[in-house]
């Protein structure tokens, strides 16, 4: 289907700016678009009022750089949160998924990014000094690593442990180990060497 | 990942559109989302506004039914198509993909749907009286009936047929037959078995 051939100008307009968002192709923007083109326009406004209030009014925490409503978000403002616990994250889709968890209780701190030198992202490009300075001027317990397991989170952990290694403050970083679930046999060989390693006491549960 | 968890109720709203659009669940609704978040704010006004201009501002052809955006389509308005032939089509995007061949030089109708009991759409849910007046009063040579292949396209096939069999025009319907490229053992009994039927007069091209 060659989509040069669209009837309407505007029908171009809306296929392309959706085939603009990440994994959308001009097939799926056509079918998209003839979707909204059909449903009712009520159902229209309520979408582009969304998108246009979320990009108009989401501001960004000041102190961990989450997307927030308020000056603080709602991790960072909330009192029942342990706030001497930082854990360290790339981007807010990591916070949602640790919160999926209800295992955490502490705060957090978004990088926006990995050292990644091949991407140009550098130490500056991330929110490096905000995290410095709360670890400077806070009390902190503990700061927690969570970046991903590839080689620019590796790096970007190693950078971070450097320059906080001065400090008092301990570093940990989450747990390399098999997934629940897994069979052994198909368990790939560094991740099965790095949970011996790190093998935990059994205590029957 | 639990989506019930999103930081801002302003990305969840936001979330929720885009997860209501066919094919899109929550995660890549998120990710699209997170995506819009993160670009400059002109290129979302950018998005909307085609989005808004698109619903507000598309007409259908009084014609054909095809969208338009001015009272005739730049179809039936265009002089050089010819007005005597109408191929009849379920939708705009059956006339997105016959354009594409450049094969087609007559006008269209768009009948909105085919006729399924089982949904609820009978005749009278379908552009079919308007079909029949533009048969009355045109001079049309032909209808050319371009519905999908299955038990409701040929359902609706019979019925056009039917309803327009007392007039002298002639009715046609698109070939079956073995698509180009595809080998004769892999294709099914049902389209092998009328393109025998249907056989053509070779001429040694």
């Amino acid at each position: 289907m060659d989509l040069h051939q669209l009837p309407s100008r505007l029908l171009e307009n809306a296929v392309n700016e959706f085939s603009k968002l990440p994994g959308i192709g001009k097939k799926t923007a056509l079918r998209l678009v003839l979707h909204i083109l059909h449903q009712p326009k009520e159902d229209t406004l309520a979408f582009s009022h969304a998108i246009e209030k979320m990009k108009n009014d989401i501001k960004i925490c000041k102190k961990c750089h989450n997307i927030s409503e308020e000056e603080l978000c709602s991790i960072c403002s909330n009192p029942n949160r342990d706030e001497s616990l930082i854990c360290v994250v790339e981007s807010i889709k990591e916070i949602i998924a640790i919160e999926s968890t209800s295992q955490y209780k502490g705060l957090y701190h978004v990088l926006g990014g990995r050292i990644s030198p091949m991407d140009g992202i550098g130490p500056k490009e991330l929110n490096m000094e905000t995290l410095e300075n709360r670890i400077k001027n806070e009390e902190i317990s503990e700061v927690i690593l969570a970046l991903s397991t590839n080689m620019e989170g590796d790096t970007t952990n190693f950078y971070i442990y450097r320059r906080l290694a001065d400090g008092k403050v301990p570093i940990t970083t989450l747990a390399r180990g098999i997934s629940v679930g897994d069979e052994l046999e198909y368990t790939d060989e560094i991740t099965l060497g790095k949970s011996l390693i790190n093998r935990i006491p059994y205590h029957g549960k």
